[in-house]
């Protein structure tokens, strides 16, 4: 496989007896923890899996190895070869630690680093990309009856030193393995029995859903939900890997609580809505007086994608003067200050009179996938909210999504007012 | 090289050019200290040296791994393979940082891991032999102009597993290093500026000594003075790789103030003693009423040897019934207890009447080149004793040292004494 090739499904047919677990940092963040991930692997094999487990670092360990190599290179060292070669250990550790506790208890079991395999990426350290995973060997070790112990998170690249995946990097190499070895599933667990229609601090009544379309969980993932990431749910579905996300702290074996992420066509409830998700590091900008002529928009957004900052929400409109517009945008909250001072520097060239900036806004999201073909979806969001008395700042579309901006001490009440709206609510029985 | 190899220097000329520079782990403990580190390796190459560095793990971190291996599986990690895989994370994080900080100080320089190299082991982990170090890649970053940054400790077996070298391991790899680069030189940076010739704690006026032969130094080694691991001076000798010890806490630089390890031909001052060794964690075993026949002897120290007990001193006496013989010698203290439990198994096959145990004793060791063509050194040695009143209970010879066994209570009179006597005090001048 390759992360970045252009689609096209796995060619073999699955193995529906190998199954990829994949556990992250709170759920083997001591020996006690990593006992019960023992556990859910050898309840796994009694299932009749042939299990290759992929771990990631102990919670803690990889920040106290990222503040490490900051204090001896300073913020740059992300970017390098040693960077990585430090910050991998912490799942070489996890790795290790998993095989002994196995081992202890009679299950043959051994790790896998990066460059055992190997896990072959190109050479961005600290942010690398998948080229190829040899599983010929490990694909050996599981048919003997072992189980696998994969390292998450790291690789190598061609000349052999060390790289890591960066963020989205344990759940994408979990994916990643699983399409090489043609798993039938990959089981993500964490520390939540599933993807939630809210996030229940908000929404005491919000319900794990029993499944959910990768399309949807993409959306969800990347508005900030942070039970599974990004990159990895593209993958799952570029290539459509059955993933679930289960808890790591409930009873091992064959668990019947789990939200399975799955392609739409196979997704037998349908609704119209499935999640209502707030995102609160937002904020937005309003440029004044910006002269309405070509190009212009074009000198703004470039500027910003240099400084590589995202834009989302666009929204312009036509001045009081009418020779110049208005232009609204929302970035992430983080990117503020890099916009504003690349906006400063190119005031002349733009060309507008002012520059006024808002953190005080959060985006609420509703995504579903049956909203593509049942109208009226829009027109329900706009009228639930605005009966709160709601008032709605920006709008952005996907075909499965909604999103609108509003100020931000409404975001509770706009979240419980959808959820309530699109009958997301827990049944009573 | 091969580390079990029989004897037999390099055949190929020594680098002069090339040093290698091992720094232990109270040297590496912390960020400042690496930085510290790191200008010793400037102050290398502004002298004109390829430097290769070996690099324990930051102090504490071992026995952190350590404790997480055994809280993995037990007592009996330490021989696993994924135990190594654990434990050998350490040396890995050290080698990232310093050449982190050395790359931020504008030197080039790179991290190599035991499996980068590869530096090849037998597959006894915890406990690995070295086999051999292709230093190809290794030799020719030096001479482009990098710093090579090894993580110590670590190799790999055939099979591409992660091995320790276990006890004495660090040491070893950068001796071990030396030796397959021809380097000219293996400097050893610890927390000391040398080779004393006592404990300073116990006598204030003990030098440091400028030379010392790794003869002399081997017998230091084993009785316990920890230097220098005795692995590596064993390793040195068959080699002739000169050695030195010096201290990673003072000026970078050339410096003056160490001690040099080499050969005897090469040592100038002739001394007849070099040094007195204490050491406190001995036992003695007395059995009473050994039948005096033939075989009797030979079934005790089989026994022990079989489970793994070092026997040291070993004195046979009449006793007054003058039909059986009393048998007395030494062993490490935390040997005790299985000698103990051994002998009591075996007690009506040997015939003994009685076991005593003593662990008030501690042994002294005066060690010196010299001795062994100056008689009259072990008469010297009684006689001052005897002076002080000091009963010496047992007594064993090698060429060039003498050991007696004497009341733990006078340990610090002994060495005083005995260091007085054989002209080692600092000189007032």
């Amino acid at each position: 496989m390759r992360e970045e090739a252009s689609a096209a499904a796995a060619l073999t047919t699955r193995r529906d007896d190998r199954l990829v677990m994949k556990f992250g940092g709170t759920s083997v963040k001591s020996i006690d923890r990593i006992e019960r991930v023992a556990r859910h692997v050898m309840a796994g094999r009694a299932a009749g899996y042939k299990v290759c487990v992929n771990v990631s670092a102990m919670a803690g360990e990889t920040d106290r190895l990222v503040d490490l190599a900051t204090s001896a290179f300073g913020n740059k060292a992300a970017r390098m070869a040693e960077y990585d070669t430090v910050v991998s250990t912490g799942e070489q550790v996890t790795a290790g630690l998993l095989s002994l506790v196995l081992q202890r208890h009679g299950i043959a079991a051994r790790s896998w680093l990066g460059w055992q395999l190997p896990f072959q990426t190109d050479a961005r350290h600290g942010a690398a990309t998948i080229h190829e995973i040899d599983t010929s060997s490990l694909g050996d070790s599981l048919e003997a009856g072992e189980v696998a112990v994969v390292a998450g998170f790291q690789g190598i690249d061609e000349e052999g030193r060390i790289t890591t995946l960066g963020r989205g990097g344990s759940d994408t190499s979990a994916v990643a393995l699983a399409i090489a070895l043609n798993a039938g599933r990959c089981d993500i667990y964490t520390d939540v029995d599933g993807v939630y229609t809210s996030d229940p601090r908000i929404v005491p009544s919000a319900r794990r859903l029993d499944q959910i379309s990768y399309e949807e969980m993409l959306e969800m993932a990347s508005l900030g939900a942070k039970v599974l990431q990004t990159r990895s749910v593209g993958l799952a579905m570029r290539y459509g890997v059955p993933l679930r996300v289960l808890s790591s702290l409930g009873e091992p074996g064959e668990s019947k609580v789990f939200t399975q992420i799955m392609s739409e066509q196979e997704i037998m409830e349908r609704r119209v809505v499935s999640a209502v998700v707030p995102s609160r590091s937002e904020a937005r900008v309003d440029l004044l007086g910006v002269p309405d002529k070509p190009g212009v928009s074009a000198m703004i957004f470039t500027a910003l994608a240099a400084a590589k900052v995202n834009i989302d929400m666009i929204i312009q409109s036509q001045s009081r003067d009418s020779a110049s517009v208005n232009l609204s945008f929302t970035l992430k909250e983080q990117d503020l200050s890099i916009a504003q001072s690349v906006l400063a520097e190119r005031k002349s060239d733009i060309g507008y009179t002012e520059i006024l900036a808002d953190q005080n806004v959060a985006k609420v999201s509703i995504i579903g996938v049956g909203m593509n073909d049942r109208s009226g979806v829009a027109a329900q969001m706009f009228e639930t909210l605005s009966s709160r008395g709601i008032n709605i700042l920006n709008i952005s579309t996907s075909e499965i999504k909604i999103s609108v901006l509003v100020s931000s001490e409404y975001t509770e009440l706009a979240v419980r007012a959808l959820h309530d709206s699109f009958g997301l609510r827990q049944s009573s029985a």
